[in-house]
């Protein structure tokens, strides 16, 4: 399982004053500690970023990348920032990402082939409303395929992503063990090993204590593990979290078990 | 999920002394702590009892149940201790347990119908091997399904215990994941709700890190929540695990989500 790091986000306010005055320092410092903390990719969730689009994620592209190597994720509904980003990017870039919303159908799929790199693929209804169930959101991953490959894209360079329910939602625990059955049949369905990616900490967003929020995580992430997910998407520094990925990663791959390398 | 304490056991020198002393202290003392920590049932170990099985087991129960009115599990290859520990048990008590192996067919099962109580089986070969993939299992427990019915025991007292392998056994790893299928199989292969019990120790017998053996305890056991497994007999003093065996819970029972209860 692929850890990628989801915390340089402009919401927070030191990252947001960062991009404002293009002082690469906090986000230097936050990838860092992330890349310390064992993430193996970046998010760059940079949100729409709406004023001087292309020069922001530029920059923040820039600012990530003057510290590490490890791939960037472009995480913007911006086609521009992400165009941007694509074109500022030295090393491995995903784009995250497109969904069957008509607008990210036309501005964002595209670039994928134009920039032969990773896309990801929410399971998300044209309107951006979540799925209900486990058939539904695999209606969804048909319709995503058949969107994706009309647009000549290779089908290798998709990565879906399920969408973690929140628990806090009416039905949340049952969706996010729908997405569990998702993720086990979609190679399936699609006919080809297609990798998936799940964003963890939507399972606890909203209010609720801290430590329950962290117990959850760690007993979800084992699920999803076992499932088979490539890609998980995480508060890196949780380390309790990362150190529980790290044993199921020991128990779930087919090698032979060893206590070294973990 | 029922978490059942494997804490008593006789082959910890002061259970051994309070046996041997006939003394209740030492086995009420570790009870306590472990209905404090959250046992729904308490599993005693008894080992074989070679000498004054009868004796030795009644006062293990008693000792028991003297602080706690909770579901006891008799662990012995004894059928003379078994059948003593059965008459004295004043609560709720489960066998534990049977396999293919001649001697326990014969002297074990038949006390599930005579006194009327649940009982384990293992999906292990007569001959106390340990199948070697989950079609192998699958096919035990076939076996132990259709002993148990030839015995005349009600169906719905059969608990089947699909063996946890230890990690460090070559392929153990595998094997693990391949108990995953066998617990979400069972129901369907037997054609009805048959309930599954894990031992989660097992799973880090022999040498290796304390830390790294918590952490594998608290990765495994989501992946047999998620599974559908009723019973994890366990270490109920590790804090950690039952923690997460409670965020399992409130993930994976279809119920609505609530921090509280928990």
């Amino acid at each position: 399982m692929i850890l990628i790091s989801d915390n340089l986000q402009i919401t927070h306010p030191d990252i947001d004053r960062a991009v404002q005055e293009l002082d690469p320092g906090p986000v230097q410092d936050l990838v860092r500690r992330c890349v310390v903390a064992g993430a193996d990719a970046i998010d760059i969730n940079s949100g729409p970023l709406v004023r001087e689009p292309e020069k922001k994620m530029a920059f923040l592209v820039a600012a990530v990348q003057s510290v590490t190597d490890l791939p960037v994720l472009l995480d913007t509904t911006n086609p521009r920032a992400m165009e941007a980003g694509l074109r500022a990017s030295k090393g491995r870039t995903v784009i995250n990402g497109f969904s069957l919303e008509p607008a990210k159908l036309e501005r964002i799929l595209p670039l994928a082939g134009k920039y032969d790199v990773d896309i990801i693929g929410y399971l998300l209804y044209p309107n951006s409303h979540v799925p209900n169930d486990a058939s539904e959101r695999l209606g969804v991953a048909v319709a995503l395929f058949q969107a994706f490959q009309k647009a000549g894209v290779d089908p290798e360079r998709l990565i879906i992503d399920p969408v973690v329910a929140p628990v806090m939602w009416e039905n949340g625990n049952r969706q996010d063990m729908a997405i569990l059955s998702v993720i086990r049949t979609l190679p399936d369905l699609l006919g080809f090993p297609v990798r998936t990616i799940a964003g963890l900490s939507n399972l606890t967003t909203g209010r609720g204590p801290r430590v329950k929020k962290r117990l959850l995580e760690s007993a979800y992430l084992p699920m999803l593990a076992e499932a088979g997910l490539t890609m998980a998407l995480m508060n890196i520094l949780h380390t309790e979290t990362v150190q529980t990925a790290r044993a199921c990663e020991a128990l779930v791959r087919d090698r032979i078990f060893t206590w070294a390398g973990w």
